[in-house]
């Protein structure tokens, strides 16, 4: 399965209406706390390649994940190699990866706000540090790639949004683009 | 706390019948699967490190830990720094670790069967390639730690075994040493 998905900044009040409007179903909030690291043997950054420990909590649970992604192995739907599991505790592997010379590069924390709507699941995310975005993505296989591309850009056109306005670039890419 | 630790070769026979004389209480046996990684950037023998993914199993419950044991801060009483946790999938570890460059070095598995005898965890190890072998351990106290070697090897000479046989290389050693 291919993950696709289309990300746009876009002021939050305005499509929560529209999403009020189509009846889209709330599926609730999450915090996440992403925490990336550099390794001390490559240059993630040329290699493409991220490590990372998430930490997502909804009023009171709290999870936290290793996530390794490889570089991309296809640009148009951003398919990478990933391999991820859950952790007992991510202050250990935090640890773990300092003792092994990995060290705490960049944290993304965001709040996210999930919708429902027509098999899409649309995104309201607060970046600190960087604003309001809206996401909108779906799986879908090999062949039904370009289908779920048109249909992302059709929901986003039905929030009052232009798929023209498409941002590329990862969270963690416009922080460090910041800096 | 430290833990305090003497492991000799010896034939379990024997010790099964003195631990049953003196009403040793029996902890249950375990399965351990040790995968032990090289790094990309160190030499993990040179430097006294260790990486681990630990696969335990008891009679159909299993639970995999990845751990990293630092350099001994203290050559008598055996103590690392060690990071350790659960995941949740063993597998998924083993190929994050990989494409991070880190290679399976060696693999140490093991039936633990476990007694508890006046305060001290006596261990039956059969070690794949190696043989059987008994532990005694306890965790002491940085001021205890000298009496608790005391009480190990006071153990050791009731189980009818000779302190003096100890072996300080950990199996993981002893596999790399047989080579």
């Amino acid at each position: 399965m291919y993950e696709v998905e289309v990300k746009v900044r876009a002021d939050h009040e305005a499509v929560r209406e529209r999403l009020h409007e189509l009846d889209a179903r709330s599926l609730g909030t999450v915090t996440q706390e992403d925490f990336y690291y550099d390794a001390p043997h490559r240059d993630f950054a040329e290699t493409d390649e991220a490590l990372r420990i998430r930490r997502e909590s909804d009023d009171g649970d709290a999870e936290e994940v290793v996530t390794y992604k490889g570089p991309l192995v296809e640009r148009e739907s951003k398919t990478r190699k990933e391999h991820e599991t859950v952790v007992g505790d991510g202050e250990t592997v935090d640890r773990l990866l300092s003792a092994l010379g990995f060290e705490a590069a960049a944290t993304v924390t965001k709040e996210r706000e999930r919708y429902e709507l027509d098999g899409y699941v649309v995104t309201l995310d607060v970046v600190a540090g960087l604003g309001e975005f809206v996401e909108v993505e779906t799986e879908a296989d090999e062949a039904d790639v370009e289908r779920a591309r048109i249909g992302t850009y059709d929901v986003l056109s039905e929030l009052g949004l232009n798929p023209n306005d498409q941002i590329r670039t990862s969270y963690l890419g416009l922080l460090l683009e910041d800096e």
